[in-house]
């Protein structure tokens, strides 16, 4: 069975548990805990070369790392890529500005936040920020007038651009003028076997 | 014919023009001048959608933007990119780690030395080359065990690599430690079909 190591929060992982179960394949996950130092022990590195989540390992044991590889990885031949060369080139250009300009400038804010140092790293905080808002103006200019980043479908282009700029908010970003991004995820959200960060705790288990 | 638009000093449209060179392939090629703000004017816009280089327009005047997936989409079913599913989502992932963990860190530092801003910048140059210290480091330990990036041959997961790699020096970073990327770029050098970022100007030229 495929096995996907990742952390509780670690938005690049959640990409592939979101397409993982749009593609309706079974596995076993892996949550390391980041806090105690998990991604740093001798046997993750031995699987993951950089020590970091996520890693997909195949049936046959062989690792893959990189979000982006792993999405690309798991959607050949299926919907979620498509087989028109053209289209494919331009998922692959939406996964490449992605991990570019977007996912840093997202992901190291959100995580001063997450940890209590916002207020002490807010220069950082400054400078990532202006990176951010460059490129979530471009996407939300893109938004604005396609349905889905390529093509007439939803792709693992949706799945990886609306992973990270789903949290920025919670990096502090205002989020509030991008009304095409806003629109572009609640379309994202509702596609067939997408699924949360984390659980959703509905009234009846909080009772 | 095909065309790639690009500028003097982009190496991200370096990388197009080593993988065109060593395909065989005639192409235009059309250097915008940054300076001039030529990649600001509408009609590039029109073909860029965030104006930028590098740009290949197909055959059949399709534009593609992102050199990641324009190296994908020039190299597939090439030796340049491997067949085998895994070997392809290496290739991937080592492309989404240059352009996650190397590009930005080592093309701006780069930018302020050319542009005779890195005094007045240091802070920044500081924060970025920690970045890309990093991401050097992780490069020259799998270099100092591996012959190429991937498997046992070279692809466009080394071009993708060692084009802002080699131009690290001119972001003011001490390459002198990293024997494994020096030895390895020596090797991509080497390939048959490799170009230059600049024309070389030989004895005779100078003379």
């Amino acid at each position: 069975m495929l096995r996907l190591y990742d952390s509780l929060l670690s938005g690049n992982s959640w990409k592939i548990r979101i397409l993982l179960s749009q593609l309706g394949l079974a596995y076993d996950r892996v949550t390391l805990d980041l806090q105690k130092g998990e991604t740093r022990e001798a046997a993750f590195r031995r699987i993951s070369r950089f020590a970091r989540v996520p890693v997909l390992v195949l049936e046959d044991g062989r690792p893959l790392v990189e979000s982006g590889a792993i999405l690309l990885h798991l959607a050949e031949g299926t919907p979620y890529l498509p087989a028109d060369p053209y289209l494919r080139a331009e998922v692959m250009g939406w996964l490449f500005f992605e991990q570019a300009d977007l996912q840093k400038a997202i992901a190291v804010p959100r995580v001063l936040h997450l940890h209590g140092l916002a207020q002490e790293r807010q220069d950082d905080i400054r400078r990532l920020h202006a990176d951010g808002y460059a490129g979530l103006e471009k996407l939300d200019q893109w938004a604005l007038g396609h349905a889905w980043l390529v093509g007439e479908h939803y792709t693992v282009a949706d799945i990886a651009l609306s992973a990270y700029v789903s949290l920025a908010e919670q990096g502090g970003y205002d989020m509030t003028r991008f009304t095409g991004i806003r629109n572009w995820l609640a379309r994202v959200r509702g596609q067939r076997g997408w699924v949360p960060l984390l659980p959703e705790v509905g009234p009846t288990a909080n009772s």
